[in-house]
């Protein structure tokens, strides 16, 4: 498998693309703040986000190959950028910005779950854990582009063109690692095995959801046609789909893994240090 | 000072670009492989933009604004591809690949300079290295575009165009915070007083520069104007160029920083565990 080198990462391309700042000088002209249960909605889909982007930012020269660096970098970089659209907006309702929502909310107020939290571990975790995520957020985005929040409507269009890549991606190594070695194949089990427990969150219909009809995308809605294809993509790789019971707790509400911790001391250190960003 | 959003990291951009892959086939199908000295001199700047790319990428959802995040994580993954051209180019010398030449050459193997393997530091650290490190490729490529080598012409023609955006990146970065704050402006000149020593190794006339006249370009010959132009960044930022006489050792030819085994170490572990990256 071969995927096509990136053109130039800092060749900006301008045109019907949408950016952050877009978000953020439409809302504040029109007045069309989110208001508090729509910015609370944004938050869980930001918060996944860009916790997930964190995490594959790790793997950036540390990939089995310097190609799949590349890809897993481009990746990161989508999902920071859905993390920065949807915070933007989110903070919209409150008043503040994206940086305010990133840096400086606490462990507790976050919302992502745990799956994107998880720790790296082999190159078959990191597959595991983007096979379960991205087939989540394709099913998500593909239903919110919908959505009757125009913001949220037009944040979903230009995710969605780019998940739907990540999902090619995680699919493509999913069958190559399980019709690959008995090794591969191995490993590739042993993500998807420790992974799978932490399935469910993903599907939770969490307040404020069931106060956003028409607006929001109510998570329990997705879980059986994103799970009829990842089983697919599983069973095509001559894997199994895990029989394993729902792990305890986590419902994105207070109760989370205790990597959280860990990630947002790295990424709220230097924010914090020296608010402003100038010094 | 705001950076455009990248639209999308992973929408391949066709077209006029070439890829590694490209430079891989194209040296096949002609049989032009890289001569030992041009392959040796590949490998000096490739090294450097590889580890750089390492080190830019521990950037990720840790600079002190997400925008900011993104825009470093563009840079990290420009100079991944140029060192993956580099290294394509120079593996075809030894019949061995880009993935060899990252994961299994040892320590001592490898040519970077030592600035480009430092610890990031605080951020005016980080931009004191890319203001250093930037403005000297972009004088590197800008000669190398001239190269009788038609690859090596090529790879730098590519680079140049994204080496440029890196140069003004560091450049507004050092105005920002050269005219920030009383703290902003300390941090940036202290970034700058201590990577000052390591700036003389990028102009050393190392072997095999001497033997590739015409295909090569000198590095003491990027001196005088890479220093005119950073000096000058310098002192609109109204900061100091450092007064400090060049650190002892580091020469491009096995002695380097400590640094460097901990960079690789982190970058290799995967594919030395597994070697053929598909387990």
């Amino acid at each position: 498998m071969s995927f096509a080198s990136h053109d130039s990462a800092t060749k900006q391309s301008q045109g019907e693309a949408i950016t952050p700042e877009d978000i953020a000088e439409s809302i504040a002209g029109s007045g069309a703040q989110a208001t508090e249960d729509v910015a609370r909605y944004a938050l869980i889909l930001g918060d996944d986000s860009l916790m997930l982007a964190q995490r594959l930012g790790a793997w950036i020269s540390r990939a089995p190959e310097l190609e799949e660096d590349i890809a897993l970098a481009n990746i990161a970089l989508d999902l920071l950028g859905h993390a920065r659209f949807l915070l933007t907006y989110a903070a919209s309702a409150w008043g503040k910005t994206e940086d305010d929502l990133a840096y400086f909310r606490d462990e507790e107020e976050f919302r992502s779950c745990r799956l994107v939290e998880q720790e790296n571990g082999d190159f078959g975790k990191t597959i595991a854990r983007q096979l379960i995520f991205s087939f989540y957020a394709h099913e998500l985005y593909s239903r919110l582009v919908n959505s009757s929040d125009a913001t949220l409507a037009a944040i979903a269009d230009k995710a969605l063109r780019e998940v739907a890549y990540h999902q090619d991606h995680a699919a493509q190594w999913v069958l190559r690692l399980g019709m690959g070695t008995e090794e591969s194949a191995r490993r590739m089990q042993a993500g998807i095995d420790q992974l799978w427990p932490l399935v469910e969150e993903l599907f939770a219909d969490v307040e404020p959801v069931g106060r956003l009809e028409g607006v929001a995308v109510a998570p329990s809605s997705l879980r059986e046609p994103t799970l009829d294809r990842i089983t697919e993509v599983i069973t095509d790789a001559g894997l199994t789909v895990a029989e394993a019971p729902p792990a305890y707790g986590g419902d994105r509400s207070g109760r989370y893994s205790e990597q959280r911790g860990f990630i947002l001391a790295e990424m709220q250190v230097l924010a914090r240090q020296h608010p402003g960003a100038t010094w």
